[in-house]
């Protein structure tokens, strides 16, 4: 069970990067995955890794065919094997 | 205008770690800044890098006292100065 | 062209790391796309973030078949399209 | 013991970062902690967490002064109190 957490900062645009993060999650979503933005990063859950890198690749690959020319992805995955863990799961671990 | 975003890993006590994570956050709430816990990281709203800085190291050293042995804490920061930008502005601006 | 970082932190095996980031890295290798192990994080160059993404895929998978539990990994990606950009000239720019 | 890592991206300056990235690196050694530059982030070791962060807070003020509006700094610490960990121990695990 994979939860993981992403972000993108487009380089080269002013100092906005508004666009690009809200285009980004829109890519993000058209995987199908359950993805929770936030502030700061995006939370998405899925089963296999794989499943997490098609999503990131096509919403990263989206941001250049909108014209942006520099783009850093951060992405941190936490992939557990030994027991389910959800982000539902982590959200009350730290209620 | 800083919105950051903080985690900790604690190493060597088993898979889970929220224990840990709660902690931290507790920490973190002691100094008194805007602290919005999410379920990958929690994110953090300051004026000055050094307050936050401050924050995280109290709640970094309280997981030692309590016995961890090694901990990963990974600090994104994101200092503007050219506009006010807080938190919930960047919440405005995905929705 | 992409230069990236990535790390992994295995959880649940003691404090000691290096048997994972060392069979980590060796996985990378694997993918026939030019690392760099640095003390903190390996580098790695590529043309696409596809090549990229499998290279870690496959690393990261390894670590599960060798027997560990949980795998937090992290990956950095600077895909800029506007010139190219290596691991050799961000070596250079900061020489 | 800490091992951390540190790199910092402009946002508001064009799509090349490297004067900021030199600039910053600068400042860090300005503290006289050990510093390894490379090619996605600078590795730094030190004793203690709060040295750590001044040298931090120190180079990433030393940008704004230089006239950049926007920083996004990222921080990794590995802090380790069960054994000495440097980066040279590092370097020669993953040998």
């Amino acid at each position: 069970m994979i939860t993981a957490e992403v972000s993108v900062v487009p380089i080269g645009v002013g100092t906005s990067e508004s666009r690009a993060v809200k285009k980004f999650i829109e890519g993000l979503k058209k995987s199908g995955l359950k993805v929770f933005p936030g502030p700061m990063c995006t939370a998405i859950e899925t089963e296999r890794v794989e499943e997490l890198f098609d999503a990131i690749d096509e919403a990263h690959n989206d941001l250049f065919e909108e014209g942006f020319q520099r783009i850093i992805t951060t992405i941190k995955i936490d992939d557990r094997r030994d027991k389910k863990s959800t982000i539902k799961h982590k959200l009350e671990a730290i209620a």
